[in-house]
């Protein structure tokens, strides 16, 4: 669909910044019109749903500065220089829950606000679990609960689960539980 | 959980844009020390899954520039001042689509990205739908295709959804198709 395409003319390096970078860029329109576009440079992340043998999967809630609420979420995190989704997926689901992973599977993956980021995110679904020590990054701060899964997708109705990624990661492993 | 929370010591606007600003605030995590957030702002938004009385979805192409490629999504776009979710959902519908819902549910909402944006997401579950004119915005480019409901959910395991509130919304009312 190349009739839908846009070109860039320009680009301006607005803020350089910790996790993100904002750019403004002067672009073609496909009706040959002039127009800007505001884009957060954001790393690729992967968040985890981890199921344990009893069918409770693992949520950690943090606060989330930006929106100023404590969310229920699955692991999840950025991906790190020269490392695979993967291996991220298994770093932080140890880091974040302790627990490890004997199959770590790829369900899918989606850009999560295409409209103004670039940050990709692969889900993974974890199975295989086992039980260890916790080690979250020294500026995060989280609480590791267990929910059975009915339970959780319950609690996507019931407006429970506001976080984005955790209602799609649930929902795409439902015909793996 | 105030055990978790950041408290918010100052804030820098560094950028104010079309749409979205870019906030850097400092702040002081739950242990005392402090640090720095980066917070885009951004308006609320819907996303809605309209299903024809066939079980076909609506679906919209679009050039999404952030990540340089053309989506299949489901209809969105934010809200407007003064409008309801639910006004903004009949209206991008139309606008985007042409057609008109007869019932028009509220079925889940979330943040697209709370660690780095306050986007909150309003998902919509149309259905009795009339055809009508499309109408999009002067500088949107849409392409409206329409997909049988069963098809829709295997295209995200092949990997040809890639947008993170079109699989969330898809997958939230499947148990309503």
């Amino acid at each position: 669909m190349k009739e839908l395409e846009e070109k860039t003319l320009s680009t301006k390096l607005v803020y350089q910044g910790k996790i993100l970078n904002l750019r403004v860029d002067q672009i073609t329109l496909p009706n040959g019109k002039e127009g800007a576009r505001e884009v957060v440079e954001f790393s690729q992340a992967v968040a985890v749903v981890a199921l344990k043998d009893n069918k409770d999967v693992l949520f950690v809630s943090q606060y989330r500065y930006p929106v100023g609420e404590v969310l229920i979420e699955i692991p999840a995190g950025k991906l790190d220089r020269e490392e695979s989704p993967e291996q991220c997926a298994r770093r932080e689901l140890q880091e974040e829950t302790g627990y490890t992973a004997k199959h770590m599977e790829k369900i899918c993956e989606f850009y999560t606000t295409p409209g103004f980021s670039n940050e990709l995110m692969h889900i993974f679904f974890a199975t295989g679990l086992t039980e260890g020590e916790q080690n979250p990054d020294e500026d995060e701060f989280v609480k590791v609960s267990e929910v059975p899964y009915a339970e959780a997708v319950k609690m996507i109705g019931d407006g429970k689960l506001r976080d984005g990624k955790t209602i799609a990661g649930l929902l795409a492993v439902n015909g793996k539980v």
